[in-house]
């Protein structure tokens, strides 16, 4: 299947709603449909989409995978208590670990939390609730990336020819399929989501694991996820498109007190970019370059040296794997 | 036996070179001793004033262990033939990278480098020779961070206990102990060396291992060597202490024509630093880092990404491995 994409400029965000609620009533009909909620602007547009079609018959769930950032599950789900939406938390952080174990390779990675995510949790989330829609907030930048080989995001299936209906036992629903990042950041407002979520900076599906080059750990997680708090800290007051640090498997040589001390680097990225289809290094301030560094260093267990990317995309990607 | 430091300001470059002169023609007396150039200021120091004291009694090589700079062995050799100083090339590339095969550790490349420069190749020469005396560029900084444990200089033996004439079959002469470089450069200049070398910024003794984490191949070193030769000829117009260039072991994801492209990342060092002990990153301007980048992305191959590394020595140090 063929998907065009519709453009901001084409965009009619209160039509598009009132189109995209009636869509997702009459397949769903009188059944009932789940979906996982992460916080990010794409799934918490298709959740507000779904409640307002479904109300009762949308049942949200908040994956714990154990790669969320700092407070992140607790956060999420008290946001959308208050605009009406019931999310329940599903501590997932075993089975993601276990699965992520040994395994290197980005693509490996990717795989692994793909098949714990929708055959291993969702799976067993709708023998339980005998759900047989799932909604989710796959958009056009995701398919286009996907289809052309730059990477595989982990929220698509049909797109590469997967059959979920027959893979793992429900059918996906996917609203936003059509839009980019900017488009959908409209309807999101539109929407009356607040506003720390229809402009929050992207935070890709695999979340922390894409943020640790080589195996992911609890330990490896764990310095990703303060790495991250700090850049988030930082550089939350500029317009930067997206912003990250990303934990390297190489290590280098550092000195502390005089003595050697042989630790890890982090690599920090900020991205000027209008829809991540291009991407420019934001060219942050020296101090704010040194302060960041400090923090890590200082801050971050076993850190002792840091990078800021100064690639343009291409031939980067925004992120690191 | 302790060292204490000459400090530049107590430093007079012209009593300093006849002391020793002097020094150096009465160790070695009548007999034969021999030393390896690198072109790098220490050790063109030191093949000067061993030439001012020993004449033809002076034996210079230049050891090509296939991890220098590209053009480097020819350029120095023919630099020395104008200043009257004949030096033989010695090409020990297969023997050096034989021994750096299949290491990845730092200091186990450090000691296969030591082991093959000492042993193989200069004990052959000694043995060839008859020398009995090894000239060297060792320098203050040097043995302050070997022995604090940062750090095993590739030329540092006597220090941290190996008696040379024991392991080796020669007695090391190191005339340039007490400096630091910057009075290394003084005492440089005064010995009428051209400027591109007592100006010239550091390139430590493992000289490309230093600057390739993981393996040390032929292909490896040639990307380092490439990514040399860019960072030098930007940078060499800043008045930056040092400047390098770093192939990672960690691989990223990056994208070329539309395609995935899982390639190799750089990173760039570029210091502010008097005398090594301490350093900031250079603040260079948002174009040149973007003339880096796009630089190694397009001329070395393999190069998806690059990155600037913005932390302080310390908790860095000057090189990354």
């Amino acid at each position: 299947m063929k998907i065009d994409e519709m453009k901001i400029e084409d965009l009619h965000p209160e039509e598009f709603i009132k189109q995209k609620v009636e869509e997702i009533s009459s397949i769903v009909g009188s059944g009932l449909a789940i979906n996982a909620l992460s916080g990010g602007v794409d799934s918490s547009t298709v959740t507000m989409l779904a409640h307002k079609a479904l109300g009762e018959n949308l049942k949200t769930y908040f994956i714990d995978n154990s790669l969320m950032r700092e407070g992140e599950p607790g956060h999420v789900i008290s946001t959308f208590k208050k605009l009406g939406v019931d999310v329940e938390l599903i501590d997932a952080r075993k089975q993601f670990l276990d699965a992520l174990g040994g395994i290197t390779d980005p693509e490996e990675k990717r795989e692994a939390i793909t098949q714990t995510f929708y055959k291993d949790v969702f799976g067993l989330l709708v023998r339980e609730t005998g759900a047989k829609y799932l909604l989710q907030g796959t958009n056009y930048t995701d398919i286009e990336e996907t289809v052309a080989g730059i990477k595989r995001q982990h929220n698509i299936l049909e797109q590469i020819g997967i059959n979920t209906e027959k893979a793992y036992g429900y059918k996906v629903i996917e609203p936003l399929i059509q839009l980019r990042k900017p488009a959908v950041r409209k309807i999101a407002e539109e929407l009356n989501l607040p506003e720390e979520i229809y402009s929050r900076p992207p935070f890709p599906g695999p979340a922390l694991a894409a943020r640790v080059i080589g195996e992911v750990t609890a330990e490896r997680v764990e310095i990703a996820r303060k790495a991250t708090k700090i850049v988030e800290e930082e550089l939350s007051g500029t317009n930067a498109f997206q912003y990250l640090a990303i934990l390297h498997e190489d290590k280098v040589t550092g000195v502390r007190e005089g003595k050697r001390d042989y630790g890890s680097q982090i690599e920090i990225r900020c991205w000027d970019s209008k829809d991540a289809k291009t991407g420019s290094p934001t060219r942050l301030p020296y101090d704010t370059l040194d302060r960041l560094a400090e923090r890590m260093t200082e801050e971050v267990a076993g850190v002792v040296s840091v990078t800021y990317n100064i690639t343009q995309k291409p031939p980067s990607t925004i992120e690191a794997v």
